[in-house]
């Protein structure tokens, strides 16, 4: 498997807007296992994601369908600096 | 929601013996969304651990679980050292 640790941090006052964005089309993404999105709550404007899929090449091709390329696009701009990227390997647990 | 995000180094050689151990008894954990067990491919000791649970207080609850709290026990001979502890509010996802 596959999984992301991250973090970046929304424009002042953008942190809502977003994670409606991120959090409104979740479903249809072949091979994810888990993806969350959560606020830091000793940030107002940062976001932490974590996310498991079967396979690098399915997180890969995800960033290709429509509705998540459409929802980075809209993304960007509500995103003021990118933190934390850090890849990891899930081996077990729940909830996957 | 209740989110943890954290990482633990492991004595040398025991990542693997650690694992098996954290991944055996994740069933009757009541109120736990997720709780992901992973390798950091970049250091052949260390484990990522990312969980949510629907509050703070189930986490809590779940550390008094005898297979839980046996589980603990059992680990931390084979724990040479904590990283991060990141606490989160998860929102939102998939998989939840």
């Amino acid at each position: 498997m596959y999984g992301l640790i991250g973090n970046f941090t929304a424009q002042p006052g953008q942190r809502d807007d977003l994670i409606a964005l991120m959090t409104a089309s979740v479903d249809a993404m072949p091979g994810c296992l888990s993806y969350v999105v959560a606020k830091d709550p000793n940030d107002t404007d940062k976001i932490w994601i974590t996310e498991v899929w079967d396979s690098a090449d399915s997180h890969k091709a995800s960033l290709h369908i429509p509705a998540v390329a459409e929802t980075i696009r809209k993304a960007m701009p509500l995103i003021a600096g990118f933190g934390d990227h850090i890849v990891t390997e899930p081996v077990g647990g729940f909830g996957l």
